[in-house]
């Protein structure tokens, strides 16, 4: 086992995994930036050092800074947590070349499931369903009408190297076609050098439903009950939830196996999540894989009582699996909310400020916040907005709502503005209690008639 | 199901079983004494009610008061919590004269299990082992050296009636039996008006072992995996674990089912706790029945994955045991701190003030905080110096024990004294991790030599 890891991260990730080093008996290094010097993963590590400026690329995306404080500090491993460096397969190559354990799957791993096109590929080849559309790079617009045609419209056509919404355009009908693919092409060919495009069918009325697998060295491969992110905001979750209520055990153990497929074909080592989207009868689409631990992955860990960073620093260190598929079932139900620094009723901007008291309700059984705050601290615009992940366990998703409503009314966060009265109102939210939402639901339903009803309130009072 | 509930209680149960409650939909009514008007429990609950000064006897203990409570805000049970009226009869008995549930036992049960003659008496006719002894009452000096030979010196004498320490004498040889008996029965008639006497062995190298039982009003009966609760100051647990590693599987099963028969021996209902000593061959002896929720339950929950006061309110409530037998089984290890006001370098002396800054380190898989304490509060010196709980939870012992470090070195409690250190040390002691320490081996072992240990690196420093 390592004896000492660098954590190249920082805020609630790096705290996560700074305590499970600890337990585990393992030297912690923290790296910071200049404004992050009083930050709690800093306080809590046994070295820390600091990396660089405030901005991100001055510092949690300093690859060359982070290296030396690694190697400087006699480090073995580095934890890249999610985020910043986590799925830069550049980083996780030199982190070999410098000796040390990269904490995730290889670079190799990393770099093709971050190439859309060549992770459907991927995918395809090992019979894991992918979202309807051309099995291969499209030659014409005729032969796109005919894909498009089969599979329904509206379409997306992507560039096979593409990136940064660069190269997509999404066609409504078969006029649009041809305009659409040549104009794409141009940017795609401009931007990457690389005009080869594909064909997917745009999905509506689907849930994020996202499976986490686990494979060690030696070929064991596992998954976890799957998790709901449906609830985005400006393609961000805002609330997760683990197992999702609509999926049967049938269809759990099914999917579970596409999942452990598809983890076996990419030769994966570690953990990693395989995002689908789920359609009205059911159907799972890979949509993308994360080759990092996730901000949810606390949902999975109270429904399977495991503890995935424990696990994967014992994989890393070429360690087995410490758990069997068998004692992964879900034990009961949990959903956790991500408090945001922001201010939901206007625009959700960012808050910053100085945490001024502070109040979070740690007893009972079932909960869990996950968070680097502390009172006195000073939440600094550089970094992302979330400062907490409140977590509520329950034998049953009724009681885990329960449970999170008494959280979210007990905690008290000052000096900032949060996303508490947000996700209470979510939490009351019919269709969010029935279970059936869907991807859009929050921004195309929920969100504007929650205003009116916060007006409606602010006018009457 | 109840539609409000009083809560006879303060401090951190009183928050613990308000937060239940709340989860349940259950309106909640603390009530407090003078000084602690601005307590959590006061803070969290629906409805507070003054019940008196903050002497106990003016406001905890004030049985017509907190009726009166009840009954003007329209509670329909109440919750007593430990300590205080938890285990008073008249005040059970009270509630159901005034049209209330009493979440607990019947009146009847815990007056007979308050007697211990009485309690000592049904198990010995339900086979449930006892301490070697008399099986009745003592009748003459030549009777009594007979049964102590018999099991062996030294011996206890103990009035029927007894209670206080009162009516207690400790024989170490047969030459001091005859005053013995003789100054006993005077102080016991004395006393309690009835000299009646029974002899008991004085046990040794013993460990502190109890089970947990829940019974319904249907005769459904389980028990919970044991607790070790053998490190004990002042006849105060220290610190307490679920499963004791000492015990066999089938042990635990045996010693399970004696628990049960106990239970439906004096047809207990709710969930009580009957207290045994284990010696160095794993015999069983019966020492008492709480007829409460105890401190301790947290561990309980943790191995088990049951909430214990949400049960508790069902069963009050007239409804069924909301889990099985085999659903019981411990998950793993669970280790409870008791976090004191207290000076552990200064003869344990009571520590008060303002809570200046308060860290609780709640992230991370299995960990809890059952705490009533706020930044800002005040700590008083009317009541019990607990004022905080830490469980922490591992799938063996030995993680369980790592986390738990881990959350006291990153706690902090400033503005008074804590036993925090105190922990620490106990956590790192060879005694305690190997597991075999015995109920005096804390005061009798560990203290002399830690307090050495301490004042060394003082003196060093």
């Amino acid at each position: 086992m390592f004896k000492k890891v660098l954590i190249a991260n920082r805020g609630e990730i790096a705290v996560r995994i700074i305590r499970s080093l600890k337990e585990m008996g393992i030297k912690t290094v923290a790296i910071y930036s200049t404004v992050d010097r009083e930050s709690l993963h800093v306080q809590l590590a046994d070295e820390a050092v600091c990396v660089g400026g405030p901005q991100p690329s001055e510092s949690y995306l300093n690859i060359k800074n982070i290296l030396a404080a690694a190697v400087g500090t006699g480090a073995e491993a580095i934890h890249p947590g999610y985020g910043f460096l986590s799925e830069n397969a550049e980083f996780a190559k030199m982190c070999t070349d410098c000796g040390l354990t990269f904490i995730g799957p290889k670079a190799i791993t990393i770099d093709q499931m971050g190439n859309k096109e060549h992770a459907r590929q991927t995918m395809i080849a090992h019979n894991v369903p992918v979202t309807p559309g051309s099995k291969d790079f499209i030659t014409s617009t005729k032969e796109a009408k005919e894909i498009a045609k089969k599979v329904g419209y509206p379409v997306l056509l992507k560039a096979a190297a593409g990136g940064g919404g660069k190269g997509i355009r999404q066609v409504n009908e078969p006029s649009q076609m041809e305009d659409a693919l040549n104009s794409a092409q141009t940017e795609a060919k401009n931007d990457f050098g690389d005009d080869r495009m594909y064909l997917e069918k745009v999905m509506r009325n689907v849930k994020h439903i996202e499976v986490q697998i686990f494979r060690d060295r030696f070929g064991n491969t596992v998954y976890f009950p799957e998790r709901d992110c449906s609830l985005q905001r400006n393609k961000q979750k805002v609330l997760e939830e683990s197992v999702c209520e609509l999926i049967t055990e049938k269809e759990r153990k099914k999917l579970g196996q596409i999942a452990i497929n598809a983890a076996n074909a990419a030769e994966y080592l570690n953990t990693g999540t395989i995002e689908f989207l789920m359609d009205q009868d059911h159907n799972f689409y890979f949509m993308e894989m994360n080759t990092r631990i996730q901000v949810e992955h606390t949902v999975t860990e109270m429904v399977s009582g495991v503890d995935l960073v424990k696990a994967q620093i014992i994989v890393a260190a070429g360690g087995k699996l410490p758990f069997k598929q068998e004692d992964l079932a879900a034990k009961g139900h949990a959903i956790e909310c991500r408090i945001n620094a922001e201010d939901a009723l206007n625009k959700f901007m960012p808050s910053i400020g100085n945490i001024d008291y502070l109040y979070l309700p740690v007893g009972n059984p079932g909960m869990r916040i996950d968070s680097a705050l502390y009172q006195g601290e000073k939440i600094s615009p550089f970094y992302d907005s979330m400062i907490a992940k409140v977590v509520a366990f329950g034998k049953t998703r009724s009681e885990a709502i329960a449970k999170m409503k008494r959280l979210l009314q007990e905690m008290i966060i000052r000096g900032i503005t949060t996303n508490q009265e947000f996700h209470l109102a979510i939490l009351e939210d019919p269709t969010f209690i029935k279970g059936n939402f869907t991807n859009t639901y929050l921004e195309q339903s929920f969100l504007p008639n929650w205003k009116e009803t916060i007006k409606d309130e602010v006018v009457s009072a």
